[in-house]
């Protein structure tokens, strides 16, 4: 294992299993969006469920080691229909990722010397940031009735950093080379 | 919600969890198998991946109602490196699936009247059979270096069922005409 310590294999473990869960259910909320009419929320939606797998598979990595079986906890939002809904149960998971869980889980790994667990949960908790935000003003538009709008979202395959529209020459939070992005 | 009782929505929730993380752990073992030079077990995995994608839509569905938080405690499977590994890791996982976890939730389903739940289960359930018995015959061609042969694998989009090469005229679980079928 790559992981030394059972708490931050943990945490690992239980990242792994809410961003599993997160990719999920907005690939789910990205049907309803186009449904909807909101192609522009649905393609957002998208892109971010990648960029969650882009976590789950460093939290993944990470824990490395033999084959074996755990009971995983980790937090999952439920529910919604309409897309205004669906954006705010995005916004409750991001925040409590950003406000609570990987600060927690980040000041663990510190504590316990796991550099990889540590920069595979700043990795996450930059990105978090950026998806509480985007989902907002996505919530706003489709609370009047309206798209989000923008041309582009990209998302850094690295560290899963998220952008509208214009890419820095490189990724701001793992230094990956714009050319990298995957652009949905 | 769509659901009466907390201990059948708990379980649909766990097995949400599960079908989340079999999902992303199938998906990252694809990549593994197709580097590793095996693209059949590779294509597998990826259609197996998306029986679980659907597995974890009907149990979100059958949960239905207000966006809220939960803890979910569910079970997943981590490590490997070497796709016949990684076959193993898949063959634990869906035997566990059809030996104690979906008939185990099936029981309380219907003992609580749960007939949404009971559907939803029951799909999931008929669909990891074939999964342990398509990884037992990768595995047994990856532990010859060999890849699995088989032409096409398709998925069910509304229950997961699972069938190499000749597809039914409708599927044997659910009843979905056959031209719906994804194929892999
Ligand atoms: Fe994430
Ligand atoms: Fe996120
Ligand atoms: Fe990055
Ligand atoms: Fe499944
Ligand atoms: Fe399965
Ligand atoms: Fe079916």
């Amino acid at each position: 294992m790559a992981v030394k310590n059972a708490m931050t294999a943990d945490f690992l473990r239980s990242a792994y299993g809410g961003e599993s869960m997160a990719h999920m259910r907005y690939l789910h909320w990205s049907e309803i969006a186009q449904k909807e009419g909101f192609p522009n929320i649905a393609r957002l939606f998208k892109a971010i469920a990648y960029a969650e797998q882009v976590h789950a598979g460093n939290h993944f990595n990470v824990l490395d080691g033999d084959i074996g079986d755990h009971s995983v906890t980790a937090g999952g939002v439920f529910g919604g229909k309409k897309t205004a809904e669906n954006l705010l149960g995005g916004i409750m998971g991001e925040e409590h990722e950003v406000e609570q869980m990987y600060p927690a889980y980040l000041e663990v790994a510190k504590m316990q010397g796991e550099k990889e667990a540590v920069r595979s949960f700043t990795f996450a908790l930059e990105a978090e940031k950026i998806h509480a935000e985007l989902y907002k003003k996505a919530k706003e538009a489709a609370e009047q009735g309206k798209d989000f709008e923008f041309k582009k979202v990209y998302i850094c395959p690295v560290c899963g950093h998220t952008v509208l529209d214009e890419l820095p020459d490189q990724c701001p939070v793992c230094g990956a080379k714009k050319d990298i992005y995957k652009e949905f």
